[in-house]
């Protein structure tokens, strides 16, 4: 630490980039000042990338709040995971698809196991990849709260890894391109999809939902006359947490995707910020309307839904446009969250609404709010992404998992679900001094 | 995200400020350097943001962990909407009041909506925007723990809004001015509060007394004979947690009050950092030497104490000054607490003396150890900003609350209070699979 | 607040290090570079101390999640005040003895009292104390975890203080140096510990390991035939959010280290991640291979074994060695708990095996993995620096621990530890409003 330190205390004019010998020219003084804005690019690249990865903790208490006390080992376990698994699979292969700087069109075809840094070249790649590893695993932990309390974890875990590896990067090249040469079929279409509504949480949102429609409902859930059944969660306090968690984290998620530091991350802010204010009052109010109560998973969803909504479009609309946009997410979700119970499909806490239906609103309405002005082509692509996304993400996933079920199996035991998978599963028990119901 | 990568990484010498043409000149170097530091106090500016945003979370588990398991979910949706209504209050009315580019000498009249920015004008107001934002946001917050356990929920909204649109602002306007032109009466005798004793602490503090003396004390609270009860918190756990989370928040509430990366921050954060410190340890000496034990609640508190104390003086104080002043406060707040209690003032987390009491000392310190030496001017300025926070923060939400007692009733019945709220208000229960004990 | 704001906003082109007469020239424009590059080293240093410092709630929840609810109070109070009193102790004694601009060669003797600061002078001093107190404090609070549920409020404030003012800081002298003159003995034999592997952690680990020996384990621990008991945590969300809290904190443990704000931060970022990635993994697989069951306490331990184990190489070694470094982290930290329990050295979280045992791991592992090559000659220097951190903070902290147990005691009685820490030595219960199984 400290050899590092006494450069800057001795040094009352260092030298940035010239050497000793020379004297400052503007030259010489023009690459020193590109070397600072490139100091702070990579500090508010790697900061950001800090706030998003927390946004994994959010999930992880979200999920748990929402569920029962029962499943809250298995669900720290799944969360831990993925983003662990999640890491190496991106580092050996994600990466490469999505980023590599030679590509078949599809998918990129090299810089696997980060092979494109030396420790002798330019480390601008490894802030990059930090970013970007940590958009991945937030995809593979979406699809964690629809599958929450009967996967077994075994196959969550190729699960998990798989959506890292390949699901995810490569949509995520057609939208995002490689990092050094050319750009996927998406973004040629001219795409927009700032900070990833559809390339991270419409991905995850349809995988999520092929999830839940392979596993089918928990036991209890849907009554003998196909009534629906509220399953109650058990800790309101950490899934509060968890949203104010993932609410900090996205001011990463979105300013951050400049991987610049530069005066436009002040309107990312603010949109991301007025999104999910009006996320959570439209759906506050929306709840109070539909159950006559002001419901605390609804409002606390509208404002995750305010945040997925504003992903797509927080560089090109306004703050007026962020609070609409936010404002009908908030609509959405509880609309969305009915809908999927009263077909039976048993998400338990609201992720293909939230990242699934908002994710694919907010792509939408990045196209119609552009801030200069939209058109009919602007739309069309916008709905053609939206469409390759769910065509993608849920029919590969859909295959997996039907794939998984049919061989290692997918869902645990009835006894074991009853029981919980935490005893099951981990031999454990999340809260073991206290009395529980169950 | 891409294309702003590519533009960092191909250029190897990109042209900040200079035109491509253009070679660089000490001039245009000149205007280039000061880009990057505006980079820079963006960067550090919305970072700060982000930090004292999270602050909301802190704010909600504190309340939460100090009072009962039945009021939960309340707790959780008052702090989901004070922020969220906050953001839309401060966003339309708030900011045009308190840093309107015209004003009357009393309040601004312009800037609402944030007209004051356009899509091609400077985004510095945004920046400025989303931090002021966040500060609004938390004066509102500190209200709902005084009035915890049992507030209406219509009528704490209702409070919330007026007070992010009114009461925070217009007292905001006089002691941090507006953003283009001239400034608030207090600020031009020369009041120092520099990132919100007063102006955000004891304003919040005097309106949360407002609200506890209008509402009256908790059933069971006081005895029959007077005598005083204590009603645990029940998650004490959460409450560290929140008061952890304060803590780091005001490394940016404090620091980032700069708008500006310099060199000064670097002994606001020392400031900020020792008088909590000395804060935590003098309260737990004093509940030590009070009660027999070490209190958790007081101990906690006192970091507040101390937080709450150095806010006002953190950048015209020293480092052994902020150890005194956080150490006073510490000894402050029990004792405020407990006579605030003995006087039926029923503040079930202690709010009014953590952020009312210690944010009037905290601005009476300021004076006291300035750095620069101290005059009887400048206490005497301090004490009016002192009175004039408690006359008009005290006064009009007083005003408010009777008006909202009046109209749609402040408080729930006493049933509902027995139950708990989270039943009556929201139909929910915070922790659905624990057997508690009421 | 207002004044530096209009600074900003009313000089178009402000003059950072030129007067207002002077032009602009290439020698002043160097001047201003190199400010704004401070500022930038500020802005990092400072961001990065906030990171960890909120470790400090990440090893408050790890400790009292995998902990019983009765001791759950006595733990925050715990890590409330050895960061507070940490805090004090390493301003008045702790940052003289290590970075004292005057030195004996095995510790500093100036720098007291931040003495070195003035209000006109250079502010560094203050920006590198934070960010060296924090770590201060990282050190202390190790060695709670491993004396939880047994140990005498009063004599964990007397070795806390003790661990911050003297035997932490003394060690870093010997690796860290001080701070304007000379550099400690370690270090000229080009010890390599980049942010503490050993510095902080394994004094940290060997320091809790002489408490758990000192102390004796808690009651039924153990069985009559010796067999061992496993007493299981009360919340494991609280404990898997401590570990994504104590994630986050070390990106800026480890690259805020440099102190400085330019690309280097990427590499050590990547590398901080993988390497608890690995570690979480290969932690998880390890118990699932012993005790049939992927099992929560040892896969969240890997991830701070990961953390651990890149601590001293994380600047030079690559992101592959890295993973493999955290992989065998991951693998140490299961044998390790698993033999320290079975030597019937009761340590509650497994401390002394993630920081003392993976500290010393990384630590060699930074010599063996090095990017420029290793030799025997730096294997040396790792293993000397490796013993002296054992001889040292063991032999100390075991000395210290007999004299406070021979004077005031260390441990409470056995009625007090069957009840519960929080009754005895706080009169409180963390969880008032549940039923709990004791």
């Amino acid at each position: 630490m400290k050899k590092i330190l006494l450069t800057v205390l001795l040094t009352a004019l260092p030298a940035l980039a010239w050497g000793g010998d020379e004297l400052p020219t503007p030259l010489n003084n023009a690459a020193a000042i590109n070397l600072v804005q490139e100091h702070a690019n990579y500090l508010w690249t790697l900061v950001a990338a800090t706030l998003v990865f927390f946004m994994q903790a959010g999930f992880a208490m979200v999920e748990a709040g929402f569920t029962r006390a029962k499943n809250s080992v298995n669900i720290m376990m799944k969360n831990l995971m993925d983003f662990s698994m999640g890491s190496i699979a991106f580092y050996t292969i994600g990466f490469g698809l999505m980023f590599g700087a030679t590509n078949t069109g599809w998918f990129g075809t090299s810089d696997f196991f980060l092979s494109g840094w030396s420790p002798d070249g330019d480390p601008w790649v490894l802030a990059f990849w930090m970013f970007q590893c940590v958009f991945a695993a937030t995809a593979a932990t979406i699809v964690s709260g629809a599958m929450a309390e009967r996967t077994k974890f075994t196959s969550y875990l190729i699960y998990s890894l798989f959506l890292c590896a390949f699901i995810y990067p490569i949509f995520g090249s057609w939208a995002w391109g490689s990092l050094l040469n050319g750009s996927g079929w998406l973004e040629k279409l001219g795409f927009i999809d700032f900070a990833g509504s559809t390339v991270v949480h419409s991905v995850g949102g349809w995988a999520a939902l092929a999830g839940a429609i392979v596993l089918g409902p928990r036991i209890g859930k849907y009554g003998p006359k196909g009534e629906v059944r509220a399953i109650p969660g058990h800790n309101i306090p950490i899934a509060a947490l968890g949203v104010f968690i993932l609410w900090m984290g996205w001011f990463g998620f979105n300013p951050g995707s400049t991987t610049t530091a530069d005066k436009s991350i002040a309107m990312i802010f603010v949109n991301t910020n007025m999104s999910a204010a009006a996320g959570a009052i439209l759906a506050m109010i929306t709840s109070w309307a539909m159950f006559k109560k002001p419901d605390v998973g609804m409002s606390l969803n509208g404002a995750l839904a305010g945040l997925v909504g504003i992903t797509a479009g927080c560089a090109n609309v306004g703050p007026l446009s962020s609070i609409i946009i936010g404002a009908i997410a908030g609509v959405l979700v509880v609309i969305s969250v009915v809908t999927i119970d009263r077909m039976h499909i048993d998400d338990p806490v609201g992720a293909v609404s939230v990242h699934g239906v908002c994710g694919a609103w907010g792509t939408l309405a990045a196209g119609l709010f552009n801030m200069g002005g939209t058109t009919i082509k602007i739309i069309s692509t916008q709905l053609i992404g939206i469409g390759a996304a769910f065509i993608w993400a849920f029919g590969v996933a859909f295959i997996l998992f039907k794939v998984i079920d049919l061989t290692v199996g997918l869902r645990v035991s009835e006894k074991e679900e009853m029981e919980g998978l935490d005893i099951g599963e981990h031999g454990a028990n999340a809260y073991h001094d206290f009395v529980t119901t169950k």
